[in-house]
């Protein structure tokens, strides 16, 4: 049985940022401003399909307007940069969101960069990346910015603790270990060439699990009294991490699901209504 | 006595870079373009002016035409930033490149991010710096520029190795670690607040000295058959290993002075070479 004082609460931690939300976006209906965030899905991917609906339904439930946009699977890179274009444009949308992964014949790449940094709630332009990296950023991906809430939130300090991140994806593995290099931690960022992995997670005090493979990182490589945050969601139900093995050794662990997903939404709702706030000034 | 064969020796690195420039300066040339890049010097620092003159001389040598613009020492933010849009908007100049320090009354930050990302060849802007990070960056910072090319002219590969990189400033530390990731090197980055330094020295199979300190990373830190690349040069004209000790551990080692530093600047004329060259397009 896992000790419940070791339980890093995701979907606590997200309820708490969701209620000030609800008193944030008031105001900001009061001032005649409605909070928008637009996502795009390309194509018919059902997990994708059910992301977006999520993201929207959460959206609503804080006062956020959720419109979507959905583009048939056929999509140009063209015609996609022209709907992000067009958003980019329109003063009445404050957010947006590509939801990826786009079908293959789309530049996925060159479609993120064509988000205007001031709309890249999602955190996903080379810029913002760039920005979060140097210490001003205004919205890291949110995956990363919801490890740091958690984080917060529980009191844990990254200053001058090893930190071992395994994945380096643009959205993930590279700006979460971006975020705890710039609060003082030493970083060790691994990935799918890693030799020993297990060596490096072993030293860690803070564990970021950001693989996408299901209890990929074994709970017997966690050190005693170790951080555990685990950002995989897999089939199953199950994370990145062997929960209960390393819940044992961990002082904190985040479970999969509850930990680190319920918080990711709560941040891209905290960056759009920030991105409307910021239309006050 | 220090093994000849272990000696990385930027300047034979350096001369191979500005050989092949000089050619390319001429085919440009024919066809009426000559490469510019202006240097900005705000204030009279003497090292700062020691090192643009060096910069603008190593222009010269290889066709580069190299313009100074000298402000005073109380010159505000809004004026640097006002003399870097003119240059932004020149059509002649190439390559912009911001002396730093500056004066501190000036945004120092905000200066380096009014240079327009075609003409940051010295790799400063954060827009840069995300490009590089994820992997698609034009002009990376030139010292890390250079360190990635030392090791490919001596064949050193970073697949799979673990890099530990000693500092995490803007235009060092955090580029390094993120071309050496980028090269499938797992990577750690430490710094002033990382506790135990040398026991993570101790495991690095590439050391990147990055920290401004002289002897500071120890030479019986470093683990036998290790690669170490010390970007350091501090006063006495000694750099931020401890050279004579690491050097009988190390397979290889960059001198202070000759190894990263002239590399650098090498990396500066190309960046500015290939800046030219893309106006032909």
């Amino acid at each position: 049985m896992i000790n419940d004082e070791k339980l890093l609460d995701g979907r606590a931690v997200a309820n708490g940022i969701k209620e000030k939300l609800k008193s944030r976006v008031s105001v900001l209906k009061e001032r005649g401003i409605t909070p928008s965030l637009v996502t795009i899905l390309v194509g018919n991917d059902p997990s994708s399909e059910t992301y977006v609906r999520m993201k929207g339904n959460a959206c609503e439930r804080v006062g956020i307007s959720s419109k979507k946009i959905h583009l048939a699977e056929d999509t140009t890179t063209e015609e996609l940069v022209k709907t992000i274009t067009n958003l980019n444009e329109d003063d009445s949308v404050h957010g947006i969101l590509l939801q990826h992964p786009v079908p293959s014949q789309i530049d996925e790449r060159l479609a993120f960069e064509t988000i205007s940094i001031e709309k890249d709630v999602d955190g996903v332009t080379s810029a913002g990346y760039g920005q979060t990296a140097l210490g001003f950023g205004t919205y890291p991906s949110c995956t990363p910015a919801a490890i740091m809430r958690i984080m917060e939130d529980y009191d844990i300090q990254a200053e001058g603790k090893h930190a071992v991140v395994i994945g380096r994806s643009p959205i993930l593995g590279k700006p979460v270990s971006a975020l705890l290099l710039n609060q003082n931690a030493t970083v060790t960022t691994c990935h799918s060439r890693t030799r020993n992995l297990a060596s490096h997670v072993r030293q860690a005090d803070i564990v970021v699990a950001a693989v996408g493979r299901p209890e990929f990182i074994k709970g017997e490589w966690i050190k005693e009294g170790a951080v555990v945050l685990d950002a995989g969601y897999n089939k199953g139900n199950v994370g990145d991490v062997e929960y209960e093995q390393a819940a044992e050794r961990a002082s904190y662990i985040t479970p999969v699901p509850g930990g680190v997903g319920p918080v990711t939404i709560a941040m891209l709702l905290n960056h759009t209504v920030d991105a409307a706030e910021k239309t006050l000034n």
